[in-house]
Order: structure tokens, then sequence, then C-alpha cells
């Protein structure tokens, strides 16, 4: 699904999950053709991602070499036994997730102002209670840091979401596996059940 | 790092944390050179990552094409404010993290047996309660599943760690975040001073 696919509300939910999670996983491929994973916390800004870093490094060479980057972000909700639905076979064994994944070009920024709003951005998400000086190319104090870090922008060339919350499961089945969350009470659970009953088409029409 | 460069400590290190976590990040390479990230359940049995899936669709399209995948796990355990060693500025702000990275070479596995010990593996970790038949290519109602179902396997050909504790950090900043984790006292907080008692070089010698 391009983003085009996306109605404004499912738009507003990977809007929120990118927002809500602090970490993601860049891809990149190096000059052999090996595909590359480095895990950063990062920031969702203007339809933007952004992260920062050192100017030098392998992940710096392969954004250099080629721009073509994906950007994933997921979250396992609830693994999903096989004996809520199965008393004998393993096979319904699964697990509940969201998952966002970008495809994007990927570039420094050169720009202060844009460094810093982006600094920022990362800032207000990663430690919303504040207690730090705003982070402003005037600022003398960050002007030397702001020139030493390097900051990268992922322009999104093309977004895709799965939200996996047994969307497949039929009555029954369905039922069972509800049950069963309610019944185990894990940590995410119950947000699980009400995620489940959220996305399920056949649970929409009732 | 290379495999042969860690210590037999760390690698029980690496192994631990491989077989602790549910899910990681399998990096391929689409024909158009574009890096392509999917986070999937995973086991880690005999050196080797396997994971499962459908036959058909873009993950295996792109592995039967190159067989040069990475695979990454990792989990974030703190955000570390900067108002824990600074008054003033943002940049000491950063996040604690485990994190592990596999280059390998994946290729499906069509051995039944192989198949049913990397699901049963799969079981183990993620169902490790049991409440399901075990999986044999001889039990008559697995083999059907067992035909239907790619098993993929990744061959590690190198594999790389970082566990950012603050090493770091020295003597009155590091105790400073220490004290900042205690007062704060998150889910993770005290597992993550114990982790930076661990793993920071200059503690080791006090």
């Amino acid at each position: 699904m391009r983003r085009a696919e996306f109605s404004i509300q499912e738009q507003q939910e990977i809007d929120n999950f990118l927002n809500e999670m602090s970490f993601g996983f860049l891809g990149t491929v190096d000059k052999d053709g090996w595909p590359h994973i480095t895990p950063l916390n990062y920031t969702y800004q203007n339809g933007h991602i952004y992260f920062h870093g050192s100017k030098r490094g392998a992940k710096m060479d392969e954004i250099l070499a080629s721009q073509k980057v994906s950007f994933a972000v997921a979250k396992e909700f609830a693994i999903i036994p096989s004996y809520f639905t199965d008393a004998r076979q393993a096979c319904p064994a699964t697990a509940f997730y969201k998952s966002v994944h970008i495809r994007g070009i990927a570039e420094p920024v050169e720009d202060p102002h844009e460094k810093s709003v982006a600094l920022s951005g990362l800032m207000e998400k990663l430690q919303p209670e504040g207690g730090y000086a705003p982070i402003t190319p005037e600022d003398p104090k960050y002007q030397g840091e702001l020139k030493a870090v390097s900051v990268v922008r992922i322009s999104v060339e093309e977004i895709t979401a799965k939200f996996k919350f047994g969307q497949n499961l039929k009555g029954e089945r369905r039922d069972k596996v509800m049950g069963g969350l309610n019944e185990r009470g894990g940590a995410e659970d119950e947000a699980t059940v009400e995620l489940m009953k959220k996305y399920c088409p056949a649970h929409k029409k009732e």
C-alpha cells in the first residue's frame, strides 16, 4: 500500500505509532551488496524521518553511496499460543504486532535551522519533561555541537503498514483468542483485545 | 568484531540475548537495490537463525535472488535524559541498549527433519508452556503443514554486538547516570544500572 491508499484515519494511526515508538531500524546497502541494519532513535516530522549520528562510519558511507534506504518500526503486542484455538496442532501459534515500513531517500541535513528543528523534535519525543536549553543555531553553546553532529533526513517515498490483530480470524476462533488473552491478562493483552476489536472487519459489522 | 573475536563469556551473552528476544529484523535487498526490512519471530539453534513464513512473497523472492541477508535484534533498556549529567546542554541525552547484528547466507530448508527441528525450536521459545503435539515429520497430521510452510536458515558468516551501557562515562558522570536511573526507577532502570556495572570498564577495575 502506498501512502495515497491510506484513509485519513489510517494515516493518523500510522503517524501516532511512529510518534509513540522511540526507536526503529534503518536499512542500508553496502558496496558489496549486503543489507545493513542499524537500530536508532528517530523523530518523525513533517512526513520525514530524522535521525542523528556520527559524521563518519559505515552507516554514513552507505548512505552517501546509495541514498535508497528503508526504515522499519515494529512492536510486538502479543504472542498467541496455538492452544487458544487448537488443542493439538502447533500451527495456529502466531504473534500480533504493529509494523510500519518506509522506503525513502536519505540525505545529510546541512542547514543549521533544519538540523536544530530535527534535534529539538528528537529531544521533545525522548525527553518530553524538558530539562535542557532549547536547541537553536543562534545559541553559541550549541553551535559547535550542531556542526559536529550529523543529522540525516529520510524523505519518504513509500510507506506501508501492517497492523496484525487477527483480522483473518472468524467467529468462534476469534472469540477463543480474545477469551484466551483476557484470561492470560499479560501486560499488553487487554490492549491487544481492544486492537482486535478495532481492526477485525467481522467485528466492525456486528 | 567478528565471531572469533568474542570471548566465551561474550559469546554466551550474545547467545542468551538472541534466545531471550522474540523477534528480530531481517534485511534483504530487492532487485532494484532497495534494502527491505521484515520483522519476524525467529529461533537461534546450533549457531543458525531460523524463521518461517509463506513460500511466496517479496521476502522469499529477494532471498532466492540474493542470499546475502542481515538480521538484527535490539532492545532499548533506558532513555538517558541529558539532565542526569548536564543541567543545560541537550547533547548528553542518549539511550542504552543491546543489539546484535548478523550477516549470513539465507537458504530455504528442504529437509523435513531440519524443518521440524527448527519449528519445534520456535515453539519451545515462544510457547514454552507447551500445549501442542510435538512437531515431527512422521506425524501424519503435520506432514501437509510441513510441506506447505517455508523455513529459512541463515548460516551466520559474521556476528557483531553492541551492548551500550555508558562504557565511555567516567567517574562522576557515570555515578550521576546511575543515581538518576535509581531515582527514576522505571521498569528496566534497575536492570540497566546492573548492566552499567557489569560492562563499565572503569567499574570493573574498582
